[in-house]
């Protein structure tokens, strides 16, 4: 494995250029490769569990897991054939499917907080219902949000506000993640118009390195959402069922109002859900937010499917031993070469970094190098575990990441 | 046909009362069933073609085509089967598939103003997007929209502002649809910060009587976009496909400048596009806007399949002949039950109303006879037409309707 492997993207970079003429800049969005490594592929043909497959046929070990959707790996079979079941009978029609009453019982018997849910098909969807049920709940404007934290891309929280305007984000005001004077002094700018304070179950900023949440944060949090009769709403779009399945926060036991869900809901079925409590279901009924596929039944089955088979298999404790095996890894391969790094966020949502390197100059060899060797990792946001990543899928990864940390080494010497 | 046939909604009653505990009023958004009559079902099982079966097992003819994205009938095979194949490789991975830049290409040679294609997941992030693309484009704010049109539910757009604020629309404009001296002191209004002009193919408010657009309001939409260097946008989210594949003002030879997709573009699958043109490329490359799900493969391969298959069967003239025999049948019964009826709209996209039946209490008995008796209709919202409604489909409708309108006439005089 030490001699880079061939890895040819000439397919790839004929569908570039294809692209080029139809789509603006040749990719849009979160995927758009431009900015990886030049060894990374733009276009995916196939998964299997944790290996995929791009359109020139090279192979991966994937830790991206489509950036979160797939919590059990690729075209996993229970989930698979549920959705096929589904889609024999109907998908998209003039109402829902039985299907989605019986996912939002399952969701409000699995997550702690939770007496009802919505459904939509966006992360993005799923941050802007709880933001519009908590505006609606309490009748009030203001809402919180962490400084750089990623909230979506409609106009209100895309990091990028060129065609938004001003207005589109008036009634935001910003704190510091983990740092509850900072909290404080926004709670008394909004006086009393506080609707809501969003918070991320840890600060997992893209380019940043993570950060956990401090415990006596979120207590906090959930303390003056009370004192001010605001709503909590936990933002656990990225990270829900990776964590916890019963919210993110459960096992810190502060419970949010209204929570966001999308990415591993049903294993990269479109889905984005929106749970909440008791206090703000009136709030939520007189709302009105659709939309033309938000109560297909084809995902909602999948979801059920999904959660029932993170239940089954103790997906949390899969992710969390293959993610401690690799960070263990990477660790010890990172002293041998003499390469300082920091490793943080859980260990099921890692996230690597070299010590001074703010360009990412050398994540990019580093990356880059694992790519050309068979392993899909990502220079400057986090990675994802699935519940299908075995010990051997880990070690396979880590031989091809001793490579890439001995090509750092060589490099930035 | 003229006995009312056994229609029990029992399974139905249970769902909802389940539905009741764990979502919010039991139901939300446009597929809400609570606010038709009480004969329509709220949960469905089963589609095929034009035909759709709800939990009870009760059979219909669909005329609302899950409100649109069925345009092929409901499971249409080579759009299932394209979908199928592709989901047996991959769906949502690290990046887009082949089938995004087939379905670009594709897009661009059947949308007549169409030079580049974006993806996302609903008609509202179209929407949202295409008002983003014209502001950066144009650095611009101000944004014209038509009085009481339906452009999706985020809080920019939702017709029920609760939970939004002010800000929300804080640029937005709007102007009377069909009247061009409206849209003039619009822009007077915006003086030098107008960056588009939103209108719908013709006025399909729900509520109301659907009003085609004058060609001269249209051509003068145009005319004032280009005076002022604004964009033109077209919501094709409703109409898209079934006026024409090459745009629904196409016909009319105006062209937008961008164009916002959904609803039929994949025959139900979960998928929306902005197409726009050359002038607008490169405010489109210079935004920020992604979603999980929005490089996902099957549902590019379904629109690919849909598309090429409207294309090949001429769809758009077989729903233009299923739906004129539809809107002949029932003019004569009307005439022959002698009750005063409205009927506007493309024939693809039929609406009927009763002459000074303000609150829809006539509408309600038609349509609430018509779906005991096995035919899906909607009092106050248009209905459409797909390629899989057969003369047969629409005879064996205008039975069931006969009856319908002859109760009407019993109960109204």
């Amino acid at each position: 494995m030490s001699a880079t492997t061939a890895h040819s993207l000439t397919h790839d970079a004929a569908l570039r250029r294809r692209a080029r003429a139809v789509i603006p800049g040749g990719m849009f969005g979160h995927q758009n490769a431009a900015s990886l490594p030049a060894s990374f592929p733009q276009y995916l043909a196939r998964g299997d569990g944790c290996h995929i497959w791009d359109a020139d046929g090279n192979g991966y070990i994937d830790f991206m897991c489509s950036y979160g959707p797939i919590v059990l790996g690729h075209r996993h079979p229970a989930v698979d054939a549920a959705a096929a079941r589904q889609q024999a009978l109907a998908d998209c029609q003039n109402g829902p499917s039985e299907r989605m009453v019986e996912l939002a019982e399952l969701l409000v018997d699995t997550v702690d907080h939770a007496d009802w849910a919505l459904f939509a098909k966006n992360g993005t969807d799923a941050t802007t219902i709880c933001v519009t049920v908590a505006r609606s709940g309490t009748g009030r404007k203001k809402v919180l949000v962490a400084k750089g934290a990623y909230h979506g891309a409609a106009p209100w929280c895309t990091p990028n506000p060129r065609g938004t305007t001003d207005a589109d984000r008036a009634h935001l005001i910003t704190y510091e993640y983990n740092d509850l004077a900072s909290v404080e002094a926004a709670v008394a700018e909004a006086g009393d118009d506080l609707a809501a304070i969003v918070a991320s179950p840890f600060r997992h900023d893209a380019r940043f390195d993570q950060e956990l949440v401090d415990p006596e944060f979120a207590v906090g949090l959930r303390r003056v959402c009370d004192t001010y009769d605001a709503a909590l709403i936990l933002d656990d779009v990225r990270c829900g069922f990776r964590l916890s399945l019963a919210g993110s926060w459960a096992p810190l036991g502060v419970q949010p109002d209204l929570s966001a869900w999308s990415k591993a809901i049903a294993n990269g079925y479109a889905l984005g859900a929106v749970l909440g409590n008791d206090r703000f279901r009136d709030g939520a009924k007189r709302i009105f937010v659709t939309g033309s596929f938000w109560f297909a039944a084809v995902s909602m089955a999948a979801a059920v499917a999904t959660i029932e088979t993170l239940r089954e298999v103790d997906a949390v404790a899969i992710m969390t031993a293959a993610g401690q095996r690799l960070r263990d890894g990477l660790a010890a391969q990172a002293a041998a070469h003499g390469l300082a790094v920091n490793q943080t966020g859980p260990v099921q949502m890692p996230f690597l970094t070299f010590a001074g390197d703010e360009a990412f100059a050398m994540a990019n060899v580093f990356t880059g190098e694992a790519a050309t060797r068979g392993v899909y990792l990502h220079p400057w946001h986090n990675w994802f575990l699935s519940a299908a990543h075995t010990a051997d899928d880990v070690d396979a990864a880590l031989l091809v990441t001793d490579d890439a940390f001995a090509a750092v080494r060589r490099q930035f010497g």
